[in-house]
């Protein structure tokens, strides 16, 4: 049975979001719904990241098994002309066919976010749930301090969900970049995996360090509070952008690794 | 009296367009109820450029009389909640108040439009409605130098809508670049007037010469042809951007112009 890994593009915003659910249309459901359509399969997909409700992707990573043999161009046309037809926000952008040890989730070794904020006066109308509006402006530089004092391996028990199911509140952020383009600022996440709501609640904590209500120090401190009510807000989903998954190499299979869960947004 | 000027982003998607029309809701409609909610007053505005359903805007102008004084900036921020209470996809960028002769409309000296295509086999899910989807790469370098066949003084009746209701078909075209982002096609137009459809037919056309179906020669052929039966394909609404509108100087009173009438899009 030939192994599928699909790159996907999804507006996040329709969406219960990446886990099929009970409470709504899922972008999972999306994708398991075309493939059935067009194969009379039911399958089970796998995705890199189970991403939050109204948080979108550019490239979230998936894989599936089907029973027929396809090429992947075509698979991919036609499974977007499936999405097309139901008016999903859902793009195939890429498929290759996988060794059969390949897995979206657990091969994954890097996962890379961006976290898109838009400082204004005026409210959002053509990026309304594409970033999240901040009317006063922010120091990007001391945004950019700030989340230094993030990058390692550290426990991040203050940044992460009440809901994580992780096991272990450890993880290794390799790069939390701030930078800005005149009323946009980007927030650019990567680790191997992330605990659930940890770039909203980074987010949320470092635009506190942009109004200069907290200093670089102050973000530092509440890492090593270790408490979950020592982090800033949580910034909201429309924002949030899943952008890249790295593999061991193009397609190849890896074993589970350590920070193998990934609850992502 | 005091007499407003806005500056003012909208997604155009749920529109029928800038003007108000009896079937379904308007830009225009929207900023008028805002005021209404605010003040009490029936008031009508006057924009730039009336764009076609779909047409988004990032900076259109217009103009408001309204009874009482207001400081800008309040007034900008109440109209902005109001939009946002009625959900509209409609933000006031700016408001200045200014002489009494400025006009949104008659007082332009200069428009300026963006008309974005992206190029990739996969449909758009985050960019739907945002750009024109063409599935096959195309030579923006070919689009560019066809483009340069239309800059100039012309009889435009081959690039105008039927339904155009400018007593004239020549404009003076200022600036038609096409220039490339990776898979993102921008057409940058400039002019002090659009006839109706002007841009969506150079984009369908360019589109031509991009493919390689059409040489910059057979662009100008069509040109000459004064004939709207030459035009290629009007793109559709979904790229196109009305980006700015320049006037004498800031908020200075202008007479009508020769080219007095904007039919834009």
């Amino acid at each position: 049975m030939p192994r599928y890994r699909m790159t996907v593009e999804y507006d996040g915003t329709p969406y219960v979001g990446w886990q099929r659910q009970d409470n709504g249309p899922s972008v999972q459901g999306a994708i398991e719904g075309a493939i059935l359509s067009l194969t009379a399969e039911t399958v089970s997909i796998r995705g890199a990241g189970r991403t939050d409700s109204g948080v979108h992707a550019m490239g979230q990573v998936m894989h599936a098994d089907l029973t027929k043999e396809w090429k992947p161009y075509t698979l991919r046309n036609a499974l977007n002309a499936h999405l097309r037809q139901a008016s999903e926000r859902v793009a195939i952008l890429d498929i290759a066919e996988v060794d059969a040890r390949f897995d979206a989730r657990f091969s994954a070794i890097r996962r890379h976010y961006l976290y898109r904020i838009i400082t204004r006066r005026a409210p959002l109308a053509l990026e309304a749930g594409r970033a999240w509006w901040v009317a006063k402006d922010m120091d990007h530089e001391v945004m950019h301090a700030a989340a230094q004092t993030l990058v390692g391996r550290h426990d991040f028990t203050t940044f992460r969900s009440v809901h994580c199911q992780a096991n272990s509140p450890v993880r290794t952020l390799d790069r939390l970049d701030v930078t800005r383009h005149g009323e946009l600022i980007e927030i650019r996440a990567t680790a191997q995996s992330f605990l659930h709501n940890q770039i909203r609640s980074f987010a949320g904590t470092l635009k506190l360090a942009g109004e200069g209500k907290w200093t670089p120090d102050d973000v530092r401190a509440a890492l090593e509070a270790r408490d979950r009510k020592a982090c800033g807000p949580v910034a909201p989903p429309d924002g949030l952008y899943f952008m890249q998954v790295d593999y061991r190499d193009d397609g190849a299979p890896a074993m589970p690794l350590p920070d193998d869960e990934s609850d992502d947004s």
